[in-house]
């Protein structure tokens, strides 16, 4: 893990407004179940998702950056109320930097968890690199922070509980008594 | 853990006539499998079924109270006879009331197992408020119970037992030569 | 665990002629998917396929008696060679003796696999009753053998060694050049 | 595991040309899912489709023989750009041999990863025979080198990344920035 001293990484985290994920091996654990007809289903997790959606309610970004093609990622990213969602992805940091681009935001004001050799680029790039208890050790090597759970078993929420521990809650879903939803 | 007796824990668990469920991350791991076509797969657990089944013959009412809105809920929920099934609730305290009312019920008579957030208002409402060992820690803190198990590995049998430690079994189904069935 | 010598425990295993097989929780980990629709998946081994084919090709006759009711068992049971198929089996100590008779065995010559409270009947009667490592207490409590593995991780592999590593192979698949088969 | 020195693993490990995959248990963790249908589906890993890209963009021929039937096997190796893909072989020893003499390489230049009986004749006949850490004890007592990850957990990876690390990236895919693209 790159050194960083507890104060600096909450003063890097304070500053992020964009999360920017993943999806196999971050919001799942690396499975990719195939059917006969070569249909690919993935498994996610629920608390995954309602950390994703205190981090909306808090004002933050969320991005999805695949390099995989699989629309059960696109119907999660629905399913959660994610905005930005890249599948298919050759480059992820050149993808990241378009996003931020586009919502005026500088890469210092990323956070980025990945866990393989394609997110190093994006992870070497943005103010708050992060990857999952069970990333490949490239990716633990630069990472400012290791989660405690692995990817698909809370890895994601983690992070998100990190990030709104920070920030109050700006809106919550008018059709909920609480902000929070099991998603 | 909230500190209570085994004694007290007895003379409440004892109370129970209403065994309250959410289902992701209590039913289940958690884990949400996603088709190509967004369809949603939830795995639950046969020892799960078998304990839900012992605690109806047992004459406690079984519920669940779900915020998500799949229908594999509804369809497992049938499977095993359970009779009070609400999926998408907004809010799981004001469910869990309305069903109280309807069977005649304190929510002292309630045992419910929830495992994040979105449970806490309906824990803290109840008889016996109950968690599974990998929930999240704020439910922990206010749980009387925690079982040794995880969600969706027989938490809820773990709960079931003993619930029916306590109690006879009422009426066995007619066409069992024994009131369990693998479901 | 009962109490039973080596030596007698291998004496009784000598005599089998029937292995009988719960399903859920033994050729599985418990674990029931459902679909949007209802339909229910399980998770089968390929390691308990390769022993059962195993136990067949050394003239042990093997069962399935499960009490759910799922097609997919039928179709895993199809693959793997077993003739001797029965779902939604209300009592499985009756099904077990109207087997027996038909094969002209008695019980002392069957092996059952169970892992919950409906299968304890028909382990108190037969020959060689064995569990998993993750069953019940109560079904542990009169195993004469808990496998290492728990089911659906190769728990039902470990029985067929036990008993093929006591008799010849009497018969191998004509489109085979070896015995084993993956399945 | 067969005594074999660090020096001479590495020597026989830089002749390899060939990586000959079994399937269930080696590229998934020997789950086998089946719907009420009959069909049957596979977890396969993302990071062991991301090694055996590399593999592959490292000059390495990758090959899949399996004695199971699955078209899921298919698929998965369709997407990973594997064109050696074997299904319902019967002795996977002539499957190999008759591969090697169709890319005329020896068995000496072949690394073969096995997990159960099927898989020992080929093992006791390539230059580099492994298996994963969750294997046959038989298949273990053989093997030159023996992952640290089980089957479908990375162990696949684990094996390309050997092979990999002796070699250079021959031909990067044109449509990438980054030899590696999450399969």
């Amino acid at each position: 893990m790159s050194l960083l001293s507890q104060a600096e990484f909450e003063v890097r985290l304070a500053k992020v407004r964009l999360l920017a994920l993943d999806v196999d091996g971050v919001m799942t654990d690396g499975g990719l179940y195939y059917t006969e007809t070569g249909e690919e289903l993935k498994k996610f997790n629920v608390k995954d998702g309602l950390g994703i959606q205190r981090a909306i309610s808090c004002g933050i970004e969320v991005a999805i950056l695949s390099a995989g093609s699989s629309p059960a990622t696109l119907h999660r990213a629905k399913r959660l109320g994610i905005q930005h969602v890249y599948i298919r992805v050759p480059d992820k940091l050149v993808a990241l930097k378009q996003l931020c681009d586009r919502l005026n935001l500088s890469l210092e004001q990323v956070a980025y968890i990945g866990d393989d050799l394609v997110d190093i680029p994006a992870m070497e790039s943005v103010g708050v690199p992060i990857t999952v208890a069970d990333a490949m050790p490239e990716n633990q090597a630069i990472a400012h922070y290791i989660t405690q759970k692995s990817g698909g078993q809370g890895a994601v929420r983690e992070v998100c509980d990190l990030l709104a521990k920070q920030r109050p809650i700006l809106h919550a879903s008018s059709h909920l008594s609480s902000p929070y939803q099991s998603i």
